[in-house]
């Protein structure tokens, strides 16, 4: 079972990827629901977050954890994979970052974009890792703050969304690929493609790509599977399953709901057994 | 001095009428912008939250705490004065929800609108409090989750702005009198104008009446006063004060920093030493 863990609904645009691609094997998605959106949390509460969710990824079973934000990997996954991945570990954490990256620069002519939340503008991690294979490779980021909470709402196909979208857009002109630096941001982009001319890459196919390949060369991460998927969240799982299935592009079965007991997630107890749905 | 206590930056709208109100008192502002929206959080954190922030205004030498914010007032207040405020206490804590109950019934011909995030429709309080005071007065509540942050992001006299209005209001058109349910919205009172044809209630003033009124039957809650302004925000100062000025109308020259340590924000040291500032 594959653990993959997001702040809240964003990462299933990631899950949906995975699964087409890796159709066979079981994953376990957990949605930060409840405390999302973490953009605005300092570091320390962000790094608190993250360790609460991937241990409790762990105690569920899983070995290896895909952390399908990318404000998560990009403040968080280094320190993530110090604490719980080092050498020696029989676990595993990826990020989703740098298969961005690896899929920016391989096909970008000179100038990159990168569509984002202001926590991973911030952080700067983008670039550094586009830069650390293309040092030469211009890169321009844009913080678009608005652009979640609007796709949230279900706005993304109106005017509002393509109006916002061109005045994000605006200092972008020169780029040549843009990157969806959000895993919120594939729902628009209908939208987007209307506001930007050129190449728009969603990275959640390339990071798919990537862990068929680490899976390959890592047997043994993930145990007998039967194509199973099941999910947890820490927010009101009637809602969970209400707009995760606008991201995930499935419908939702069944949502194990984790309380938040003052600041921190629940342990798993015994009496919530997640038993997964098989999409069709 | 009186402590004002926000989830952020909207409580200064309310700060800016509370002073302009009762310019000789002190008061002490406590923004929770590192934390901040409070919107998607559940109840538990928000009442953890929210007593974290009053218990440093009292640290800091407040009696009275002022909740600017309709969200916690709207969740939390109950719990805040049961709590710290009860009876034999000699610290009180007032809210802003009533006073904005009491306004719109003052003036409503009928049929009351209530424009607020999503935590604070789904409270009802707002609906509860106003027909206690008039059973037969009809209330209509619309959450508008994306207003907030529209406004943070300064896009509040936008075409975006006029078009999200449109579509929020729309279900609205029966209402003679529209509470702005959010202290962010009074910023967003020109293009409200444009959208809304009846009367728009921003529940400032009438708070800050409120409290002129209060203070008058409570003397001794508020010590020696100069008319100074100080400000606290577990968030990043430097945004606080860029922000926040368009929020308070004034510029904010010195602002402390609280840190949040895991999941607390921290407790008040000598080190940190509220001077505060003089508007003029």
């Amino acid at each position: 079972m594959i653990g993959v863990y997001d702040s809240g609904f964003g990462g299933l645009t990631v899950l949906r990827r995975l699964r087409e691609r890796l159709p066979h094997h079981d994953f376990l998605y957990l949605g930060d629901s409840g405390r999302a959106p973490y953009g605005g949390r300092d570091v320390h509460t962000l790094l608190d977050f993250a360790e609460q969710c991937v241990e409790r990824l762990f105690e569920e079973g899983c070995r290896l954890v895909v952390v399908a934000c990318n404000t998560v990997s990009c403040v968080a996954l280094r320190h993530l994979q110090r604490r719980y991945a080092g050498p020696g570990s029989e676990r595993r954490i990826l990020g989703i970052t740098i298969p961005a990256a690896e899929a920016a620069v391989a096909v970008s002519e000179g100038h990159v974009g990168v569509l984002a939340t202001t926590r991973t503008v911030s952080s700067g991690t983008f670039v550094t890792e586009i830069q650390k294979l293309a040092p030469r490779l211009r890169v321009t980021q844009q913080a678009a703050p608005l652009l979640a909470p609007l796709i949230e709402e279900g706005w993304e196909s109106t005017e509002i969304a393509r109006l916002t979208a061109e005045r994000y857009l605006a200092p972008l002109r020169e780029v040549d690929t843009l990157v969806l630096g959000c895993t919120h941001y594939p729902l628009m982009l209908p939208v987007l493609r209307q506001t930007f001319h050129g190449r728009l890459l969603d990275p959640a196919p390339f990071a798919a790509e990537r862990l068929l390949d680490w899976l390959e060369r890592h047997p043994g991460f993930t145990g007998p599977s039967q194509g199973r998927l099941s999910f947890l969240c820490s927010g009101d799982p009637a809602s969970f399953r209400e707009h995760g299935a606008r991201f995930l592009g499935a419908p939702i079965d069944e949502v194990v709901h984790i309380a938040e007991e003052a600041g921190r997630l629940q342990r798993r107890t015994s009496m919530q057994v997640v038993t997964g749905q098989i999409l069709r």
